[in-house]
């Protein structure tokens, strides 16, 4: 059976400054997302988050964001594609330096906040990111949001994808999240988030806030680890599918 | 003849603020330090410069500085020789990419402002900064101040070095530069600044402001490009050294 | 009758970036706005930039602007109310400082770029930025986009306002501007350019873009001082409405 | 008896990041040092926190810092006296108007972290900073390192002092700090920590690391909020206190 890979957002503190949980959940996750010091993350905490990813035997991506500190990069920024792929072309190059001078490669890229939402649906921009990815070092995995535009075109353009899903949020009849803040939006109770993970990962499909069964293809599996309760969830979620063998 | 190397800061405006005269002083140079986006720069002024140094068929280095865009490098911060590591590593890093991106490599590395001159005689600063180039691609140059601690300790690490030296700045007994601010440290007058550097070009020494005659290693050349007159005086050091069959 | 103000940015400088013709500009304008560091300026250039307005007799207003230095305050950024006050108060309070020190009072306030124009219809930015003034200092006089929801609902708050217009756009018939890119929206002819102004000076209305004649008030005219031809174009509007007694 | 002020740093935190323990450390205080956004805190956060001091009855503070947000203003940046002078006015100007829309005026002023030790011992810098303090409003109270060079300073310039002592730090002959890094500077134990407090209190003098007794001027005590057990720390002082009749 198809193994998930789990993935998380790591080395976002900045400076004197800390966020997240990294020490804590990095043991239960298989891939993290590293910062490069646009939205987050500084030269010192990328070093330190790739030495401790290399440490846990996970793989290491990539997590460029927009230029936006004061909005840790969430703001939807209007961003033209030729800035997107600049973005993404410096981000991704920073940390795979940082990572060869440790003497590993990169796995994978995934976009952060805002650029990340705002590439899903939006052709131009996911054409952008996927060429920078592309360009910079095209052995590269891209994470990206399953059944979104942006899945969809980077494939067609000869990049490996990974689809990532959430446990934790409801999904559209199309396919995509159900916005925040639209009631249903969440799903707090852990053992529903588990379930909905395994059905997706058992069956292929997930069952709409509708209550339609619509096609998914869970590659990847994210966590935000900036949670209360996020090592736990992590740990919950790792145990299960390492006992259901998903993991 | 050897021949000598032309270097030129490059990329060092921000975001929407206009730095250097790039357009005018790039036909004249052979190489040129781009600013990575820590003091000045940013991912679409990396992307730019970087495409017009190779319409210019010119060399190009990264030219990584410290965390300080409101000093603009400039400001002596106290930095340990991890942190200078770090910086160095992320700005090769992010450069190394933009220039693949374009199909072409690295030449060298150039640190700016503060870092320049704090590693040139600080041994620590020296072997960690010539550590981070090696370790993210030991095929680089690295652009040293000539007769400093920083060139002798690169060298010795097994890195290629090009001894910087200055048309325009007078030097002391030790072959290392007069410190800005002393009288006689600048050298305004264009035909003896031409002078001096032709002298060291043929002869392999300087005439000290003491009068004394020390051994100098002229590998490259630096010019600042966003002094007044800055395009002129390339223009007349360009012509001058081709002239003489010295560039 | 009634005299025209004429306002120009000016302060937006950045640490060892240069941005503008301040010195050039100042002298044929009656007031200007100083950036308070979010979007450009820092204290030092704010100081500067105030002795240099005491030094020509020019009204002094603060320019808040969003904070985002990357972007200069330019990129649309999504900002609640709550946000667009809490920016307001601290630039104003800052501005107030510096001119404080040097014997001065603020005269009023212009929100800077995206801030300026995202306000101009949205009545719950408008209402938060007005209230921002109001609870700084009540004294201060707003100068907001002529015809704009911004200046319609500041009046009402029982803020002073200054209507803002511009020679060089051409108008619609709501009596806002014609959006940037829009054919006909930048008026090139200087001379057209200044009819227009005079035109709604002396009569109250404006020619928009479709021959409909829209009645505007005039209260003061904004330049650009950061486009070429800034000055020239400062010192012939100057000199026109100076011999018409407009100035 | 006199009474002890015991204030904390508060409001560092920064857009996404969050920094110290101010909800559970503010109950204990009777001022706070609010950051101003150079060295950490932002325009809204300004705001919650001045409303967070309204409503537990303290002292409100301005406390600037340097231009440096990445070395969260702890790296001793060379300052000249204009600097430190435009720095401070600025950020108490913005901070002043932040408690003037909440009905409140500043009472005191405190650097932070480099500008504070840097100043403590430079004539010129406690110079520019004491009349940047007396320039933006001279009824507000300087909170000066006990016996250092900048309280004398801003004293003979006329602005009133409270002379600031930690009970967590030893000292030296001279009455200032013994610096960090030198065995024994650091009073691990709270109730050594607390007895050397009543001391300086009750006797107006403090035992040196030598054994020397010096006197010392405790108008205020700082506590740092931002490290571990901070809250149980600050409430057992103020408790010692209470029960002496000292705050």
């Amino acid at each position: 059976m198809k193994k998930l890979d789990f993935n998380c957002d790591m080395g976002e503190s900045y400076g004197a400054w800390t966020m997240g949980n990294d020490e804590a959940v990095m043991p239960y996750v298989t891939s993290v997302n590293i910062a490069c010091g646009f939205h987050g993350g500084d030269a010192h905490i990328m070093r330190k988050t790739v030495a401790n990813a290399i440490k846990h035997h996970v793989h290491i991506g990539a997590h460029p964001g927009l230029d936006d500190l004061p909005g840790f990069g969430r703001r939807p920024l209007p961003v033209s594609a030729d800035q997107a792929y600049d973005l993404v072309v410096v981000q991704v190059g920073a940390l795979a330096a940082v990572a060869k001078t440790q003497g590993v490669c990169l796995h994978h890229v995934k976009t952060h906040g805002a650029l990340y939402n705002m590439a899903a649906n939006n052709d131009a921009l996911s054409h952008a990111i996927a060429q920078a990815v592309l360009d910079v070092d095209d052995s590269l995995v891209l994470y990206a949001l399953a059944n979104s535009r942006q899945a969809h075109i980077a494939q067609e353009m000869g990049l490996q994808v990974a689809h990532e899903v959430f446990a934790d949020r409801s999904y559209q009849d199309d396919g995509t999240l159900t916005p925040r803040g639209t009631p249903g939006a969440i799903i707090s109770d852990p053992r529903q988030a588990i379930g909905q993970l395994v059905t997706m990962l058992e069956q292929g499909h997930v069952i709409a806030l509708s209550g339609k069964q619509v096609p998914i293809q869970a590659d990847t599996l994210c966590i935000h680890g900036d949670q209360p309760g996020a090592a736990a969830f992590a740990l919950e979620i790792h145990e299960t599918l390492k006992r259901q063998g998903l993991l």
